[in-house]
């Protein structure tokens, strides 16, 4: 893929370099696999800058993510690159003494977002990944005005991802960059389930 | 994204375990980001399981993947997880005294392919990563009937995983797993080029 060139300059006011180093919004969005894998694929581009990463699972699930959350721990806690804060909302987020429980996903979703408004307002990460976010928004766990307004608004340079299926409209018009996963073929077609290795 | 049972239960006389655990041919094609991404993110799996990672880079850039391969390379010496072996041709192919030469771009895929014969027929890696594969076969540089025979033979359970834009539409029959990643919306969209930390 080569780099090329802008097809359009804008005609905001800023240097290249100000437009280069302006914090994305990115999405990862659709019904194919590689969602949630490309934003850890991009997470490792972002530690390898020396940015504190911070993962924000909205699955309820101990298997899903396991490679990549040992991963990143491990790279986090090398001694080089960035470091890695891993938050999930399946086993309780790691600031909450409330363990999760099955009634409160939608307690729990919010929970989670409330974190990252204090997050990004303190800037404690330069790269985040709000893995599944698109289903508390969907599902209105979470408000969609509180997130644009809050993500329009953030300070600094952070970069923040969002994946998951069905990712609202207005989600999308507000990214800077977004990726439709479409599904062209799938293991499950053919009556295979996921495996380790591949799935988690 | 829930687990889900397969929607179709194959009349192939194996069981389960054995279907499950049947070795993939994994394809990330599309014109959008996140093809090789997602691929980086899922040897984050096959890491996390022991297996030996091999990564074979079909691009000419001392840029790309930095982050990636500094990432992977940490992973692999940690004494945890997978070996990672990350070969690229770029700056000719770690097994090779020749150095790439710009003259040189089918010789060096060619190589670098034959070199992948080997490997597979030896079981040395039980994940791959042809990273940006497609392009020499786009461009006629490695036989598509050599490789599509060879990955049907190949022995053991050796996941592949091929990345690049315009994968043959036979590459994309004969895989288990195919995604095809579309762009919605890019940066240079809006005149802005690539940043680090995102784009490499």
């Amino acid at each position: 893929m080569p780099q090329g060139k802008p097809t359009v300059v804008p005609d905001d006011g800023l240097t290249t370099r100000q437009r280069r180093n302006r914090p994305l919004l990115i999405v990862h969005t659709g019904p194919g696999k590689g969602k949630s894998t490309a934003a850890f694929g991009m997470a490792l581009r972002a530690w390898n800058q020396g940015w504190p990463v911070g993962v924000f699972q909205f699955v309820k699930s101990a298997r899903w993510r396991i490679g990549e959350e040992r991963a990143l721990k491990v790279l986090g806690e090398s001694g080089e690159g960035g470091s890695v804060a891993w938050h999930k909302m399946g086993e309780g987020w790691s600031w909450s003494r409330r363990p999760g429980t099955e009634e409160d996903h939608a307690a729990d979703a919010l929970e989670g977002w409330e974190q990252i408004k204090r997050d990004l307002a303190a800037e404690t990460y330069r790269f985040y990944v709000l893995d599944e976010f698109t289903y508390p928004l969907k599902w209105g766990w979470v408000d969609l005005d509180d997130v644009l307004g809050t993500l329009a608004g953030r300070p600094g340079n952070q970069h923040v991802v969002i994946t998951g299926r069905d990712a609202p409209e207005r989600l999308v018009e507000a990214a800077d960059l977004v990726t439709e996963m479409g599904k062209v073929r799938h293991p499950m077609d053919a009556g295979q389930k996921g495996q380790k290795g591949i799935e988690w």
